[in-house]
């Protein structure tokens, strides 16, 4: 084993978490809070709340929401513009992904020059960043816990991978109960995306003994109340688990990077602003039969974790339920089965190839892959 | 579940890791250094290449190994008066539970006023500590990565528990070659002591799913590799496992607690300055016999985890054969049976019973003891 690192922030979990709030900026020294968020977490109701606690605890704030899916560089820098303009001293982020991601963005800014594009890539990053709290609502992109923040550079129309320790919240608060406001759809979705970085952290080449029993509790969780989850929006134990798995999981890929779903899904989400959970859902199941040869031992594991009895079977039998599960489960939750679906033209697979295999989730991809393995793979899955 | 808390300091682990340890400090803005730590690890030749380390990054240092195994106040109390008389700005603990806690509570100090005795319980830290790296020899106290520290107040002759988030280091490096340096008895009660980590941990009324993986990843690491590494100081396979049981089961007692042996032992530790390691180890299995109503369900987990084949047994046979694993297991360590072997005379067992129902590790035993419980425990393991 080479020499590995771990890293969570500190991590608040249970129903009427949100409720520590406001007590969690006032211990980091926060005085004037920086609220990132989305319009439909404003509409659901969770900002009222959470400016009620910050009230609780004397704390200014000033609540910015023009953000949209795939979080833009031109919205970070509109964002940190406003950070600096109200003079605030803290970020909070609430919302999915996007929201958590464009929050740690304009934290950088705010205490880094220049413009988002030149952080792109591992460690770029000089000053300490301002005190985060991250507030997830969707269970689905873990960014909450994660060093990532993945921001789409508008000119180049790519998503830039941002890693850095520093990106890493000082605290993540995940309350499951603001997962009762999401549509089936998106549940599905972010669902899908949770499945997919337990998988891809667990078949990682940085993966570690301490990343990888959080990804196989994250898959054992999803396999027993993803569907559950799906199917009722006021399933309490359903969504608890979800966020659990949620959080398991992206510790689990903050430490131990992703795979070849990611490094696709990236082009896909900064060149058609398609949605990142139903992209990787889609292609989920054929970059997992690409990467079969790579770890089959892993793959006998990961078929136990969903639920597949493997006992008498061999090796490669055993490995293979792993494609059966995913399928099963993709297919039960209504997940599109092509990329056409969101819009790919076949023309366009050889540029979005070439991308792929830049970005650096494909580092750590168990199996090597060309932009024509690549391609191909976008092809069979078009 | 209730609202649950997880931490961890940041992790680096792995063989050479070790090299890190200058530029860890630096970057947390060290300059001189004081480094904690005890005679037999300086022996050992640790200091020494620490100190080139520290050298490569110009970092002054100042070196203190005046404490003993279960570190008492007053040694504590010289150590933060060497360390404002050096005008150090950091620290660096080196060595087993004693010199990591020590290295703690004199941090704690460093930046708070009073006497240690001040600080017992959970949460009584006011002021931010100093900041720590910490490099375990042992493969043992989890220390490392624990909110805990353990001194002995030696005017009452009790180990208090400090608990606080403020006492989790801001580095932990792990670096399982130190193992190598360790006698085959050393090795036995520590990998005892992390055995009893992972247990109490696992069925602690605060355990969560958070804190469960690393508790049970911990019990199949020892099952697998404790006995080889206590047959051989140079198995580095077997080191580098019970390094990283050593650290799962860390991460997971600092976020669930633990329970009765360890509320008993420290009285022992405390009263007779007996071993930790040693105690836990020989208290686990009369301790594991009482608290076996209470978590049944847990037990055929524990059992499983700990190589017994639990297939078609009634929930009752399997859970006790969590008893079995256990016994067998210290049975082929050599481990002592009975704590007469540490000294323990009958007539202290009242005293030690009444102080150990108010040791913090008690509230969170799954099964309610009382002082004559704890009282008949003592008598059972005489």
């Amino acid at each position: 084993m080479q020499i590995s690192k771990f890293m969570t922030p500190e991590i608040i979990f249970g129903n009427q978490s949100l409720r520590q709030v406001g007590e969690s900026l006032r211990r980091l020294g926060a005085t004037r809070v920086f609220i990132v968020s989305d319009p439909g977490v404003e509409n659901a109701g969770w900002i009222e709340r959470i400016i009620h606690y910050l009230g609780q605890q004397n704390l200014d704030y000033f609540l910015w929401t023009q953000i949209t899916a795939n979080p833009k560089d031109h919205e970070v820098h509109a964002g940190v513009a406003e950070y600096r303009a109200r003079e605030c001293n803290a970020i909070l982020g609430v919302g999915g992904g996007s929201a958590v991601d464009a929050a740690k963005a304009i934290a950088l800014l705010g205490t880094n020059d220049g413009s988002i594009v030149q952080y792109e890539g591992v460690d770029k990053i000089e000053h300490p960043l301002p005190p985060m709290v991250m507030v997830p609502t969707t269970a689905g992109s873990g960014s909450e816990v994660s060093q990532f923040s993945i921001i789409v550079d508008s000119e180049r129309k790519v998503k830039m991978a941002i890693i850095s320790k520093s990106l890493i919240p000082d605290i993540a608060i995940i309350d499951p109960q603001t997962l009762m406001t999401k549509d089936k759809q998106l549940t599905a979705n972010t669902g899908m995306d949770v499945l997919t970085h337990a998988i891809e952290s667990y078949i990682s080449l940085a993966a570690t003994p301490l990343t990888e029993v959080h990804s196989l509790q994250a898959m054992r969780l999803i396999a027993n109340h993803l569907r559950p989850s799906v199917a009722s929006c006021y399933n309490a134990e359903a969504k608890q688990a979800m966020a659990m798995a949620s959080l398991q999981a992206g510790i689990a890929f903050s430490n131990a990077i992703l795979g070849a779903v990611h490094a696709m899904s990236h082009q896909l989400g900064g060149f058609l602003d398609a949605p990142h959970g139903e992209v990787n859902a889609i292609l989920l199941p054929y970059v997992l039969e690409y990467n079969y040869i790579a770890a089959p031992e892993k793959y006998r594991q990961i078929a136990e974790c969903l639920g597949e009895s493997t006992a008498g079977l061999s090796s490669h039998d055993a490995s293979r339920l792993t494609l059966k599960a995913v399928k099963d489960l993709a297919r039960d939750l209504d997940i599109p089965e092509s990329l056409s679906a969101i819009g790919l033209q076949p023309e366009q697979i050889p540029l979005l190839s070439e991308h792929a295999i830049l970005d650096v989730c494909m580092t750590t991809n168990p199996r090597d892959m060309s932009a024509n393995d690549v391609a191909a793979l976008f092809q069979q899955a078009l």
